[in-house]
């Protein structure tokens, strides 16, 4: 397995091909507009090697049977599914954000290793023998995969192929003998630049008429005809400047637009192409572990933001027993996206191709605890830290420094500790609640409207009215009318 | 193991020593005021000899490896904790209420049985060998037992030993070569009439001086100096009536105040006499798979509110799909205690004793929410029912069969279904929200803020706050001196 | 002004048609079922005398100018309409619930008064006059007016004229020159048992095809062919007890059906008759100030579970200051209806008949926190008082007093009070929280899913659309196609 | 009264002492840097001159009888202070933020009139005589008038004057026969870079030993001795860069540290020396229109933030009515903001002095509802808006017009209208949730926790007591001893 070393050169190696405001990035190990996440990526790595961390960051691989990375592997059981939840937790803990180069890969390669297998029993194709085989020789060179679901989509309410641009859902546009011609974008997409190679999901919803979008492929990221383009993040210009205004540097997300201009992909890199009916499985096979286990990631961010509340209660004089019920809620938020996600991991079931999905309804409410609780989390952070954690209440790192009138900001800004590390608890207290390191836990995964679907559709509710009618000794039967359109 | 026919003649055959209204309840089975509680109870067996629900029901014995009832168990491992919440969500569908006259019997003795094996162990008592000796005929004979906690305390801010009545709480007045002698109060105490025995839990917070208050121990309901009052729950006179106006009669719930009044205890039913010092761990050992499970109860009576809504919606004439939004939160409410109740079973650790204790953090997480959430439940509950299941809007029984007016109150009463049948949902509404089917969540398994104390002990601040210090690269030291007194 | 010696007189004086149980109730201010709410209503006469409340619970007639009671009054100003939402807040000080025989009359008068003012200048019609000759002799006898609205409606999915049953929704029969003559129910109405003639409203959403629907009249409460039947609430048996199980006897609420079969209502008492157009702004009259004022009702019972809940720390030995988080809670809640109701009174604007109608938008908004934060307060209520408080713990007066136990039962009751005082407040916060001193937060006044309508069509949001734009400087229009059907 | 064209030049002609990022700021109407800030105050001035605003916008003096800006006034009556609530929901809508270089200066000038009156009247000073004098300089000139309160305070758990550093709180180092000598800093003041001069207010909590910090004074922006630093907030930077991604131009928010350094304030300009008795009064005088006013502030924001939402949802090819459950819930959060303000607006009283005073306990439960509910406002828009609204998934407004991949980044952006105005929506919502135009909503007019103290202090438990007890018949006084220490 891999260094942080090797990893930071393996990235280095790659053709420059990401940009941001209008400059192509030449090494993003070493560029402040992706250093910082490929630093959080590295983490991963030196962890790995740590006895403490060992266990949650490796496992054995279904394949060589050799010890691999977590993210590299297929998940087999409920114990491996609640090892995933705690290795995020814990990635959180250590870069105090997402490590998106990972994740979503992660679950990509385990949603298609089951959807690739049904395919091929059903329509005797061979998908699942090339996955497997480009999953060994992943694992044996211990690549990091980011995960690519999202399309534009242009108009919500028109399928794809009623969309007036083609191209506004990333599709197949030529079959040839040793691969495909595919166009189209997938945006939003996390962790590109620490990433090896891109594993490329489809989207859902597709019927005959779209199977062009029914397409699954796992590709080098610096590929021909690939332009990536990052998005830009709040406060992420001070990633450009010096100092502890951005306070983190062992840390970072990214998101990015993946540009493809008719990218050939070679065969034995795609896992579909047009069985358009199995895009809703395989989406649901992707996002049931990434529901789940998002639980940990935001619980992780939580527990910092824990400690970053009562460095503050401290900073300014007061012991954290001030805000112990404040505290709690926190805690009790944390633990909720957690242990649901554990839950969700346990009650899962084994798949024919080996692998376990957590349990659907439990995964999609986890969703939406963690499209809501953090974001109370959050708010009691900025309760606790005072107007200088809220925002726009602390002056620049600059300023702080200032010959002229520097000595009397930090004079000003001591409490029950020097002035500048009291900025410096501000300055996390902002990155983690409305700064550059905030992730999305509204729509990371899917949105929670998405989720509220598959809850509706996991849940039998004539088996709760059935057990109504029992328990009150009801017989009539009460059926309403479809309404007539 | 028992039938329901067995288990009620056991109960047929106890003497008579439960009171409500100044009545001695000759025969539990069939009065009015315990017969629905214990036609709950009666279900178990049922239950536990179909074989869909068989494997929830029964389990090994942990001493002869027969099927016994999992209410008699030991828990040994995370999935015997799992199928405990469970079982909890299924009683809870088959009779719309507690079965309080096992699971607090269920915990106390998997707590006393942890508890006595470090007593044993650090001094030599035999207490352990008691415990299992009696456990082993209770299996054999497939008894049914309740537990109990809470004593009456007196002035909460006062210990046991400094209250100006010393019967308070429950105490050793007298230790003979034989037993004890005991007096005092356990109250408000579920399911006494359901039960054959009762398992005795020492309370906490004893120090040397009120070494008198650690005791633990178990008897038969029925022994000599025990009076048992049943208390009175809302809309309880309903008991007495004919008729749906108390809808449900395969299930109920009852809490009793038993008044030992020195009561002779047998030596080998005693498990704890004076070690003061292990009354914390008991309660602790008590309250982790009660407030663990309990989290299955309130999913499992969630369960029959969205079908009692359901139903209702449609009595209305309109389709469940109208409240969709306001059901997938109750689905919510009800999935996160179930699974907050399964997350806190997998994430414990075996005793030595052979115990399986679910993580007290995630535990007491669950607690919280069990004393929060189903009140949301219940008032979507009566926001969907309308009017007529909220509060006090429909005619009694009585009424509604009046040859007067009868008549037409059916005809005002009915809608897209007969007026009686729109009623007894609604009564069931009533019964599940606000009426006699109401369980503690509140108080049951202790209170919130008890649970509270837990998630904060069980919290490491300081972790937190090193991995915050550790992210920003923050060196100084943050302490603030303890307030002076 | 009546004295409420005088009051009680005049209910005594009145025909018996009042059923509970399938009893007819001959005299309400002694008959155990009645006499409670007859007694709060009771209090709106005793507390008019009191200097102290004299001038929140009368005014000046804008008929004749004398002072009447302020539940007989004209809302003529926004100061009308905050003392309105005071009073209210004052009623349930002094009776812990509902005297819902005043205030829904109090509404339909008003609601009346101005829609017959418009439909007679549209229609040349002479309601108007009708209303206020009828209500200048109310105020001349002083007498209490109960208002009724909802209807049984059956199919909710089917309008008045196309039910099963034409009398699902009260209706005009017969027209006839002194007179009509309508058959069909109201039904939940409150406070029946305590007033003196009914007003009736007219129900909504009526069509040509459902004219005969639209009908508004008043009549004594004992008119011929009328049949009252009272609803049963949760604990309404322990009316029928002696002692504290049921706390209060200067307070109490009622909810009847009333069934008019055949029932003749004099011209001069009809006020709307087929004019099928003007019903939807009759009901929109009417629950502005109602959803405005509830806001003051919860308030003020809210208040009462604040008292009850410190009372309770107190006789448990702490003080109310350990619960000062919960109690904050508590006044948050109770000062946010109280505040939405006084805003909702002061936004409004006054109708061409001299009526002040509060804000449509805010007072939906109270009716949507009516039903949300007092079930919040009970929890909270419920969470303080401990067990004993909650639900089912208590045993009965009988017991407590028993010759045999109950000495006993008081002993272990005691704490940092008395055994009974200690359980009198248990029963209160029961009859506050789950007992019969509840009234409908959820559907008085109409169900938050109606609220939720009138908070839709008040809200323009174009113009938020177009604030939004300029801001950000967008030019383009979007607009999106409305579905096909 | 000034045109804004007039108020630009009255800063323009002001001496430079801003800095930001170590920089001077030449002239803060150009400045990037506070441009915006100066855009949205002027837009107070035009609307001023607007037939639908200025009945709002201005009022008369109390001194000259003169039409005035209502920021210049002294509030009188509840009209007057309804009308401020209503205006700064309108300066929200216009600005999408604060405007926060008037309203501090306006309630500090209101609090003062006040607590001056109490001074004089108690101490025979002529405090009042002299803010009079400068009041009417003031409106006959229409300056722009900030306010200060917070001092940067030092370890929380001491007294101004046992802090390690004396001038952690500002005050008077020297008493001069033409004025004082003043020291110390006022910090994350609002506004300042838009405002003509500066009404610093004393803080609270002060005793004998701490009365040189009780200090209250007005100044020019520019004096000598003063130096002030400008915060930075969350994507500042983008306001020095060209295009969308700051997406408003007509509005903007700065806060600043005050250090004054031995600065001199002329006699006729200080209107509390030392008189310590009276800082917490006027603090109370401060907080009670600022708590109330500050519901319009936040209801104004979340009328943009519905409008952005909606928008959004327009341009993803979805309407609004897809929302309406998550609206309505937007609609409810503002209206309930807004509706507490009017309600402590009008349920004040008014002081000797003239000014009328909100009613305290509903202002500071507005306090808390501001530092919640906009928080769930927001966490609304992200889940509308989808993951291009959230947090950091929209291509910079550089990239979107690079000449290499711009037009593809538009076209992948486009939906239901172009890409650019879909993207210049996201950027308004990141504005509006987490970005710059983010104005302080929980410790803006103090923390939470301080309107919780403030609502502790003016509830009257003692008296909801008593009702319990009269309601439930309780005789028996239960008192709890305090707590030796």
């Amino acid at each position: 397995m891999k260094t942080s070393k090797e990893y930071k050169a393996s990235l280095k190696k790659m053709k420059p091909n990401i940009y941001k405001f209008g400059e192509l990035i030449k090494d993003v190990t070493t560029h402040p507009a992706t250093r910082r996440t490929v630093n959080g990526h590295a983490q991963i790595f030196d962890a790995a090697q740590k006895s403490e961390y060992k266990d949650l960051l490796t496992t054995k691989s279904i394949i060589s049977g050799k010890c691999v990375s977590r993210y590299l592997s297929i998940l087999q059981s409920a114990d491996d599914m609640v090892a995933n939840v705690k290795m995020k937790r814990l990635m959180f803990n250590l870069t105090g954000t997402c490590t998106g180069g990972r994740c979503a890969g992660f679950n990509a390669l385990n949603a298609m290793w089951a959807t690739t297998f049904d395919i091929d029993k059903e329509l005797g194709t061979d998908y699942h023998k090339r996955i497997k085989k480009w999953l060994k020789n992943s694992q044996d060179n211990d690549i990091t995969i980011s995960g690519a679901l999202t399309d534009p989509k242009g108009d919500r309410s028109k399928p794809a192929s009623l969309q007036k641009d083609p191209d506004l859902n990333l599709h197949v546009v030529k079959e040839k003998d040793d691969g495909i011609v595919v166009r189209g974008a997938k945006v939003m997409i996390c962790g590109v630049a620490a990433a090896n190679e891109l594993f490329i999901m489809p989207g859902t919803g597709y019927k005959e008429q779209d199977k062009d979008y029914a397409v699954s492929f796992v590709v080098p990221r610096d590929i021909k005809n690939l332009t990536i383009v990052e998005t830009r993040r709040p406060s992420d210009n001070r990633e450009l400047e010096e100092g502890f205004d951005n306070p983190v540097e062992i840390g970072g997300i990214t998101q990015a637009y993946l540009l493809f201009d008719d990218a050939f992909i070679p065969k034995e890199r795609v896992f579909m192409c047009k069985e358009y009916k199995y895009s809703m499985n395989a989406v649901m096979n992707f996002i049931a572990p990434y529901r789940a286990a998002i639980g940990g990631c935001v619980a992780g961010q939580g527990d910092l933001m824990i400690g970053a509340s009562a460095l503050m209660a401290r900073a300014n004089g007061l012991s954290e027993k001030a805000f112990r019920e404040k505290i709690n809620q926190m805690i009790i938020n944390n633990e909720t996206t957690f242990g649901m996600g554990v839950a969700a991991s346990v009650l899962g079931k084994k798949h024919p191709s080996g692998v376990w999905t957590p349990d659907h309804l439990l995964a999609n409410v986890n969703k939406v605890h963690v499209a809501t609780l953090p974001y109370e989390t959050k708010r009691i952070t900025q309760d606790i830290a005072g107007g200088i954690g809220e925002t726009g209440c602390l002056p620049s790192y600059k300023d702080i420094n200032d010959p002229k009138y520097g000595k009397l900001l930090k004079k000003y800004l001591s409490a029950n500790c020097s002035g500048e590390t009291r900025a410096k608890i501000a300055r996390l207290i902002e990155w983690l609640t409305i700064g550059s390191g905030v992730p999305g836990c509204m729509h990371g995964g899917g949105s929670p409207d998405g989720a509220k679907i598959v809850i509706n559709i996991k849940t039998n509710l004539n088996h709760y009215m059935d057990f109504a009618k029992r328990l009150a000794d009801i017989k009539e039967n009460i059926e309403v009318e479809p309404k007539k359109k």
